[in-house]
């Protein structure tokens, strides 16, 4: 980072301003691990979600599918038409293994070619992060703040093969999955709790001679969403087929994300999702933040380091070595 | 509980001495919500598992299946051979369903006739509790108590269709999975999870026409486990058939418990496990007091009251809102 940090003050008016440069500082504040970087990105979210000035509502997408289905073409095509209609999109990214791949998704704009020099979207690589969870509270803050520079559509893309799409799902109001021509989907390697998630699913590659093969699969999740329970909210699953490639079937796919939206703004379950969905963040920042304090103290670990050895000799009860460790923490309050 | 509680010396010496009723008495300190039973239930275990009078080791082995598989009457025909045979066995459960279904396992002890007034043998229903983690952490210390009363074959029964088979298995030296004659274990109703933790599958009513569909079920089974990885400590699954009706098969599999007790001395995978469990429970322990010493905490209430309301509303972030309400909590500590 930079020595010129912006102030408070200037973060605030430069991101409600769509000022792009200030927008990815804070980010980098968010992604950042010194405590002070950290406790200043709270302060600007505080301040922009706490003004009369709050960002106009917006539409969270999730986008998923098995490596090889598109999803850059697909998140590009899909921007490109959207930003042509007069809306700014954000792309943002999970994907845990960034770290250790150098980025498998969005690390590598070239991918998004058009959309990377598109002046109404932002696209932000995966935060790095030793944890799934250090990921998604990254990328889950990161929405605040691009909402705030008045992207109102966010696209989170992740990989599709493990628990990133249920991190994803957490901090999204429609869930996307592509689909390769074809195959079911365990031959296309996707968990069936990943199917059950989605609300609108798209069978990518429709195009040539892959036609008949891509309304196979279309017949199949079609069938396969009949057989699942009723989804929250009334929505009933669609299945699509698209060319990402060829932009074809993209304007379908606006259109049923736009229908779902309308439903669930109708029936109540978009506020309520949004709720339940920040309550979940609620906790999870408040385990993980107690997680931290106590392992982090000098005296828990010296403590835990003495009771450990006698719990796993088996002369001293997991329970008591546990309120042992516990007094320790505790001891200058009066609990 | 009576008022006449033990001393802290009456209920070491009572327990040491195997004395059933301070045994009974100390068992209840464990499952009570009284904070001064349970530090007395803690200083009892402490000091049993502290002095040079440690009990020797035992054997502890979960025992589970779907319902209708005969538990109970395997359960009682395994442990009336084991007290024949000079052990002492305590038959413990884990049924966090036992508080509303008013105990399905072990709670009705005539279930286990023989064995319910048998001096070598000591049952205890499943502990009731809103939780499974809290039925699990009483079972846990039960069998410290258990164990320092001098019954060296400790049996955890559990029901056999959820969560509380990871419990048991995460307590035990050994996993016994009982099966039917005949059908699969998707008919069966047993989760796949549960099949690949067992050491020891017994297919149970093993008698007069049933015995065909039981060598089925057998052969089906032994096929399943060849297909499973290799186990932890070399050991590969074993298959048997049984009736503990008729008592056929019992000593059979007794003798199978004994070799893979054996290999697992050897292989040093015993203690190692005994380690690894021993750790597990340290870090549950710690998890469970710090969720308790923070939710439990009157200021923590009331601060996490007052902002959930705007984190609902969306205007505040989850992230700050948790930061304010930790704040609360670790103020008073240089931390």
């Amino acid at each position: 980072m930079r020595r010129s940090l912006p102030t408070l003050e200037e973060f605030v008016q430069g991101i409600r301003a769509g000022n792009r440069v200030v927008l990815g500082k804070a980010i980098t504040l968010v992604e950042s691990a010194r405590p002070e970087h950290r406790a200043l990105a709270q302060e600007v979210i505080g301040r922009l979600l706490a003004t009369d000035a709050r960002p106009a509502e917006s539409l969270r997408i999730a986008v998923t599918g098995a490596p090889g289905v598109g999803k850059s073409t697909f998140i590009e095509a899909l921007g490109m038409y959207l930003t042509g209609h007069g809306q700014r999109v954000a792309v943002l990214a999970i994907d845990p293994t960034s770290a250790l791949s150098k980025g498998s998704i969005l690390g590598d704009k070239t991918r998004m070619e058009r959309l990377s020099v598109n002046e109404q979207a932002f696209i932000r690589p995966s935060p790095s992060g030793e944890s799934l969870g250090g990921v998604a509270r990254k990328t889950r803050e990161t929405i605040l703040l691009a909402e705030a520079a008045g992207y109102n559509t966010v696209i989170i893309e992740t990989v599709g093969v493990g628990q990133s799409e249920i991190a994803a799902h957490s901090m999204t109001d429609v869930f996307l999955l592509l689909l390769l021509p074809g195959a079911g989907d365990e031959l296309q390697g996707i968990k069936r709790g990943i199917v059950e998630m989605a609300d609108i699913l798209a069978v990518n590659k429709a195009d040539g001679d892959r036609v008949k093969l891509a309304n196979q699969a279309r017949a199949y999740y079609l069938n396969a969403t009949h057989l699942l329970p009723p989804r929250p909210g009334g929505w009933t699953p669609r299945v699509l087929t698209c060319s990402a490639e060829q932009g074809a079937g993209i304007e379908d796919i606006w259109k049923t994300i736009g229908e779902y939206h309308t439903q669930a703004l109708a029936s109540g379950f978009f506020h309520e999702n949004r709720r339940q969905q920040a309550y979940y963040w609620l906790q999870e920042a408040l385990q993980n933040g107690l997680q931290e304090a106590f392992f982090g103290h000098p005296d828990v670990k010296e403590k835990l380091a003495s009771v450990e050895q006698k719990v796993l000799a088996g002369t001293l009860s997991p329970f008591a070595a546990a309120e042992l460790v516990l007094e320790v923490f505790l001891k200058s309050r009066n609990i």
